[in-house]
């Protein structure tokens, strides 16, 4: 048998991430990233500049803030965390779960060399590595 | 070399699970849980009754739902799930793992023979399975 730390190895981001990702551009209004998130399919927006680059991230949480508080935010750009945690396609599984314990998110947009986003990879994603005959850690 | 299957096996929820789990009452105001949320230490707030049985969970998706509604919403129960995915201390993680990929949902109530809810535990705990050093699958 190999070694775990080898066999952990062959996992990469891209075996378990989600093709399909919802996106918002930063100078869209609020109320349309409500709207994305409230539809329920996801809980991170990847937020697009002009150029498609990736430049944030916008989730229930900071939607549930912006509406409780009494200043006047009205873009996506307003509200959104600048400092995005990103994962690359061939990163190990490994590295992407612990930056996400580590920063206690449960996402973190797939970049490519560009910073477009061409992916995402949700926490509970991680839960297909324990699937029976799936990939495995 | 065991098999993988039983090495993994051998990681239950309780070691990587949080026993500090912040909660909330079913007829306490949504203010109070967005309060709460907004801290911004967690994400999921188990609700309790009066007996302190777990009877839903709400996370700032249901707060940002409530205030993006024009119907006024006021209380926790109001706006909670009623239909909670959770897990026991003793579940194997491979097991708690797949209930969050399954349901696409980044956190579960751990639940005594009571149904109090002793510990939580995230998607994101997971990333401590792939610690150098860490508890490992
Ligand atoms: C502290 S977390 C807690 C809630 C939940 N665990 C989550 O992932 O959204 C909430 C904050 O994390 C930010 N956030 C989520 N994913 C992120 C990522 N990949 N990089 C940077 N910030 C992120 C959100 O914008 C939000 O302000």
């Amino acid at each position: 048998a190999k070694p775990m730390r080898e066999t952990r190895k062959m996992v990469l981001v891209q075996e378990i991430m989600q093709r399909r990702v919802v996106t918002i551009k930063e100078d869209q209004d609020i109320t349309d990233a409500a709207k994305k998130l409230l539809k329920g399919e996801t809980n991170h927006l990847p937020v697009l500049n002009e150029e498609g680059r990736l430049t944030g991230v916008v989730t229930t949480f900071d939607i549930a803030k912006a509406v409780a508080r009494p200043e006047r935010k009205v873009k996506v750009q307003d509200v959104m965390t600048r400092n995005v945690i990103t994962t690359l396609v061939d990163e190990p599984i490994d590295i992407a779960a612990q930056k996400m314990e580590h920063h206690r998110i449960s996402a973190l947009p797939v970049v490519d060399a560009q910073n477009q986003c061409i992916a995402i990879l949700h926490a509970s994603d991680l839960g297909k590595l324990f699937k029976p005959g799936g990939s495995r850690p």
